[in-house]
């Protein structure tokens, strides 16, 4: 069996129950986690440039396998030293495996031992992914992390398709340890098993032997309900070792953040701040606030007055309302930020909670006040 | 006649032939001239933000007070107590008056003596703008320059409609100066006559005892050629007195803009800049990149080396393609910023051409590069 010795040190700070605060040191910078990645699904976090991550304290960037090697091309990135000299933003990058997009995106898709064939949703054209080209593909894009090639079974499937994908994937994973030659690049496995707890032990039984840097918590947030999802998401961060970081794969929903932190999950991404920022819908802790409603559109104050985002330390509500109504991009772009901005937020207080020992209580007090919705 | 004594200084700093760098001294700052002024249409410069436009060194921002009128309205807008609250730029504005987009958006427009009635393309409600309506609206939007309310004719017409218009123009003018009553805003009136001179002649003729502390040139760029435009801008200009700034309305390609500043014009506008980079185009000194097309798609340099925004010192043409391509935001976004640097850096070079008497030599240089187009 192949071994994946830890490349990057990670070293848990402080804990508070099951939570806990950690250092994730990459090549390219400390992570602190808990933390949120921001999605840069085709090498851009939509309408965000590279400067504004920095400053609204984004830690780590997911960039996505799939739409990036169907364009421009892996090969264009590499020619840029990768995606951070294609993208300007210096810090650390994961990048997907390709596994979860070709099953929500590619058409006709055709699932084998060998791998994927699928219809790129693009030109149509016919394109192939096993394990050995999403480590390919990945090396070149040159992320910090990068995912084992997984299969991620729809929600609901079967339990016996669920059974045989995850077996699937573990020997998906160790082709992709037997291929993977960049000792800065730390991959890390995927336990499936969707909303089953004895599918999610088997996958855990076959996947933790191998003993990789990191662990990511797949198959989830795909249409099962939050009642499903977080027994799913405890079991599983449990059973997961404490010495190595856990990846809960498309997840962000500010109570999800709170819910799968307190049971031990260090690392989150989701396009759920930007797409409902394009929407026109702002985070607040008194809940999401719809600007396209009628309320804000005379309200003279920022969407946040605790948020130090671009946005609330510049703009009224008011003027947002505006530019959703009039569509002018400066809206979207402007919630983007500050959704981003808020989620990062969130997870710094979530950590500075654990610090305290505080975490149960700060999270109910957070909750309350954000279900109440009065925004 | 009604009397509108210069409220902010000009100062002519130094001359070329008949350009000049001018200080144009306005409340909320110094104006250094010739200058080229980002458009805001809706109290926005579509897809930057207050701080980029500082970033970027504009000067002065205009907006469209037929807009703002119809959405969100001017009362909200002071009720931000202006357009530099409403926008979060901190700088000069200017407003247009409304009346040339009345006529280019309007639905079923009426004209009479009394003003203009139109339908909302918003929502076919039923508007009605006139010369006392107009400085009403630009009062409340609290720009540091205001226009007088015109009527810009379409191109072509009558010589007769042009003359029977541009003396309705002056009439309005007079009943703008006397409702007027913010003395911290300047009133520039509006020449017109199309591009017959000697209509233009008995405009100026009307209109220039009116001393007003700018003069503007309009009913230019509505769809004549630039063999057309520029002798009558010349000719206007030069009739313009020498102590006042002279603002060339609607024009912004970037060899109209040295034209332009060569026969004494000051101050210009245009949406090019930005419209053009939301087509994927980026403007340089070897002619119009058209990030669309193949060639830019390979190329690991930015726009322009020489260009010191954000996009020029941060992506590389492939980059921005491929946002292009990809229909990302962040394309558009960033196309918009270069061509706005592009255009301040451009009349920033005029500028200093003029300061050390070699305009003619540099704008023809200039101009054999742009139009050998070898981008
Ligand atoms: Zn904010
Ligand atoms: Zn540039």
């Amino acid at each position: 069996m192949r071994q994946n010795a830890p490349v990057f040190d990670f070293k848990i700070q402080s804990r508070d129950g099951r939570a806990r605060v950690g250092h994730f040191e990459t090549p390219r910078g400390v992570v602190t986690t808990p933390m949120f990645m921001p999605v840069g699904t085709q090498g851009t976090v939509k309408g965000v440039s590279a400067q504004e991550l920095l400053d609204i304290r984004s830690q780590m960037i997911l960039a996505n396998t799939y739409h990036l090697m169907l364009r421009p091309g892996e090969s264009l990135v590499a020619a840029h030293g990768g995606l951070p000299g294609f993208t300007a933003y210096p810090g650390p990058f994961l990048t997907d495996s390709g596994g979860f997009q070709v099953m929500s995106l590619g058409h006709m898709r055709k699932i084998t031992e060998e791998g994927v064939t699928f219809k790129s949703h693009l030109d149509g054209g016919l394109v192939e992914l096993s394990p050995e080209r999403s480590v390919a593909v990945q090396e070149a894009l040159g992320a910090d992390v990068i995912m084992a090639f997984d299969e991620c079974p729809p929600f609901p499937a079967e339990r016996d398709y669920i059974l045989r994908s995850l077996e699937r994937t573990v020997r998906w994973l160790d082709r992709c340890l037997t291929v993977k030659s960049r000792p800065e690049q730390a991959l890390f496995a995927i336990v499936q098993g969707g909303i089953h707890l004895d599918l999610r032990e088997r996958s855990l039984e076959l996947t933790l032997p191998f003993d990789t840097p990191g662990f990511a918590i797949g198959g989830l947030a795909v249409g099962e309900s939050k009642a499903e999802m977080y027994p799913a998401v405890a079991f599983t961060a449990a059973r997961l070792p404490e010495a190595r970081p856990r990846y809960l794969m498309g997840v962000g929903h500010p109570e999800d953040l709170i819910a799968g932190i307190a049971v031990g999950v260090d690392m989150f991404d989701c396009v759920y701040p930007t797409r409902t920022g394009r929407f026109g819908y702002a985070l607040t802790d008194d809940g999401r606030l719809n600007l396209n409603s009628s309320a804000p559109r005379s309200e003279l104050r920022p969407i946040d007055e605790n948020c130090d985002c671009y946005a609330c330390r510049h703009y009224t509500r008011a003027y947002l309302a505006h530019l959703v109504k009039a569509e002018e991009m400066l809206g979207p772009r402007m919630l983007s930020l500050h959704n981003l901005r808020y989620l990062h937020r969130l997870v710094e207080r979530a950590r500075e909670a654990i610090a305290s020992q505080s975490l149960a209580g700060w999270a109910q007090t957070w909750g309350e006040r954000y279900f109440k919705g009065a925004i």
